[in-house]
């Protein structure tokens, strides 16, 4: 039979199990989406380059809203469609999915946390697209890009997210301010770029407040801090009609049932606050 | 500065470089499409499960030649999207993807391969569906699965091939005749299974012919072999009105040009003579 | 330059990092020694197959004291050598050495820890054993076989050595029953292997004790137990004749000095007393 | 019982298994050998670092033939004890074997081909010293240091193997040319290394020449093109005594048998000639 003469380059399939007793963080990022909110220090050098999905689909700079939210729509999808992600965190054009260490989904295959998670992502960046852009087609399906990294302890995972939230901090804060300059102080956005060349951090506070009166930490915290995705039981309260055996007529109760939902956060994750207040999350429950 | 504390997490990504001079393979497959077409001998057990993403959106048994379509136009996106694939092969919910064994991508990382290919097939996905599906809404953002495989010699690749043609032919013969059974035969599938159970092909093609007239052979190409993308140099030849130096007056001219284009076949790859009327497929132009 | 010409195939060396803050063991065991001791339950078997290392060199049943006194001197070799080792476990042919979690030798590459060891302990073996065995010409070079497992955490790696040195229990008491069937009650070994199918440990006890008066728990804790090699600070003083300036004679001294030594133990691990009583070998100080 | 508790540890054990039809080779290095004849190209700093093994063995420089004998004893020992080794090529402190591309041994997991092969060469270092440096005691067990990597295509593995024949031959002719400027011609190896640095090979070749009377061509060489070992079919004729059934007395036959023997070959492997007169040992009988 010519199946099994064939069969034989199955055996060219490598396991790729992650290690066991480690936490699993997928990250996805848009490929080719608007790398200048990503850190970029360049964004003149990139404006050079060919457009880009961002600006072809004219979001708003430094940060638009909509994008954002159909970012945190897409991982609230992705967490729904698969088992055992505890924590989402998103900024920009990136998301980071946190696999429980105890997880043994797919018997921990890389490829299989890999490509779940970012086939997932893109389908559901087209298909929630028009909900948060109703006045903007989309022009072509948008590529994604994701990788898989393991973390041995909860301190070396919460790392990771705090790296991931410092990064939002220190991007915005550029961005913020380039974009304030360029589109309010009338600079050019390599006049613009000079100018933050080498500043600080309270440098750039500095110019926001006094050259365009903006505090800061007054800005959204949503552009500030990033999202972050969780799960919380929920208590759901409905009314029911019942009829009881012993009784003549049907009776309206209310039925509690605990219910777990998905919950978005802008905070702070980096500190201990946030895992005081949540100590379920990184616990073997989830 | 925070961010340099908490940078060190980044060691923590491996390297997962596919080894050089190899044919690097990603497949990928629809997740809870319709595992039916797949080679499960149990289409009853399947049907009893939770509904599947192709009976939700009423897919034609045992082949619906707009997903199928859908398919490979998804497939020709990433072909156009992605740096290197020489071929692209599809059948069911499932399309392979080769990519030259010189090739050097994304300095060949496997989580490039995987999640670049997995993620521009799921958006293309949606983005494409209404164009084959415009009575059908989409219900909800589906997943996909992918995986990366090195063959190191063209033998290998070529077997590989093989095998998922065979793979194809022996699924459609096993469900056009399950189906013939159910639709116009008038069995239950719990008996069209127990008719077909233990059937060579040749028995499943005779009762095809003896049983519904059907000579499986003048079955579609698309459902018998599946669908190959491939790149074709062609000759495109427009017209240009063009006004020479030495010359009082414009003057149409036609103006020949080579381009690739990506071109779908639906015919035997399994023996010599697909790869001898396509040399160039694994030569070192692609 | 030809050099220059083949260089490439340096390329296809890949990268085996073992993942950071993991505990890093790696296991030796001897190839074709004696599989007796090592857990098979078919003694019989093994000793119809071709002669072995431990047989061929007159090892005595079920322990032989210098050939695991070798095995501990080739463990300390190994812990001298080479950087990082914390701690060693050694039973019957097979020693399990750990490198701390943030050790950084060998920028961790996964195949260095394995050679370096495994080929370390093996010139150890020729070359310390007619310390051990000063009558017994060793007949050829052994062979040992390596591995590398990655611990993330210290539970995890505590459980390791607690499931070596169960092992070691098993094996022992169940060899030790074995050969005292065979060796003072006269029975053959299929006879002995017969008499032990099926038995739990307290019937082993009970055999060793009304049949032969032995009570295992007076057995040699080497055999019961296996080794342990820790490093251990130690005070050394010695005695120095020194002239200080302002004395007219030379003048003896006591000079006291702190230095690490590699301690031989036989105790058990499992539980927690061992690592109360030597906090310091899984602490960063290693 | 305590056995099952803890055996969960044995799920961290990862699959290394290498990918197939690909050529495996293994190399052994001598660790702190003498850094020096392996293409180093400051002696002088090599010098000033600790003593090493060469050194403290009195190695003749540049080469030892005592050394490079055992090296090639070592490696004879590695090719008779394990399974499917096609090809082993040394020179100075380091050996390479070729593993077959069919080879299924140990089902191709890395670990067991680097430590097996590693470990039996140390073994057989420390056992075979004595034959050929029988005045000179070995003073420490010596380490060794291995890795493994795979060659998709037969070219792939002949330029590995050039590449290191290459090295052996640039190496030689540095050291050689090196120490007579030392040993003859007075030298200090400080003047000798700056007398050196920048030369080109034909420059080498005209010190030798003219400087010290050496046509480098006529060097030995095992020194030059180091040491390939193959298996070869030898035919062995052996005298019997034989008593035939039908005849009164014992008759005296030959009797004529193939063997496979290890053969030391020192020539050139870059190039074709040496393929095509050992054609069988890239076949697949090997």
């Amino acid at each position: 039979m010519a199946k099994s003469k064939f069969e034989y380059v199955r055996n060219f399939e490598v396991q790729d199990t992650c290690l066991g007793n480690c936490w699993v963080v997928v990250r996805v990022d848009g490929r080719n989406f608007h790398r200048f909110q990503m850190g970029v220090t360049d964004p003149i050098q990139e404006n050079k380059s060919s457009l880009r999905f961002a600006e072809q689909h004219n979001f708003t700079k430094p940060n638009d809203v909509r994008a954002l939210q159909l970012m945190n729509r897409c991982a609230q999808n992705v967490m729904e469609e698969l088992d055992a992600i505890c924590l989402a965190f998103g900024q920009s054009d990136e998301y980071s999915f946190v696999f429980h260490k105890k997880s043994n989904w797919y018997k921990r295959r890389a490829s299989k946390f890999m490509t779940h998670v970012v086939s997932q992502f893109a389908s559901s960046y087209v298909f929630y697209w028009k909900e948060y852009f109703p006045d903007v087609p989309i022009l072509y399906p948008p590529g994604f890009d994701g990788r898989v990294v393991l973390y041995p302890s909860e301190q070396n995972l919460k790392d990771y997210l705090n790296w991931r939230q410092a990064d939002c901090h220190i991007n915005n804060l550029y961005n913020t301010t380039f974009w304030s300059l360029v589109h309010k102080g009338g600079l050019t956005p390599v006049q613009a770029q000079i100018r933050l060349k080498g500043t600080l951090a309270a440098e750039k506070n500095e110019i926001l407040f006094s050259d365009f009166n903006i505090n800061y930490n007054n800005e959204p915290l949503l552009y500030r801090k990033g999202s972050v995705l969780i799960w919380q039981k929920v208590n759901e309260v409905s009314k029911k009609r019942i009829k009881l055996p012993n009784e003549a007529d049907e009776k309206e109760v209310e039925v509690s049932r605990w219910r777990n939902e998905i919950v978005e956060l802008h905070c702070d994750i980096i500190g201990d606050q946030f895992w005081e207040e949540h100590p379920s999350i990184l616990s073997d429950a989830c």
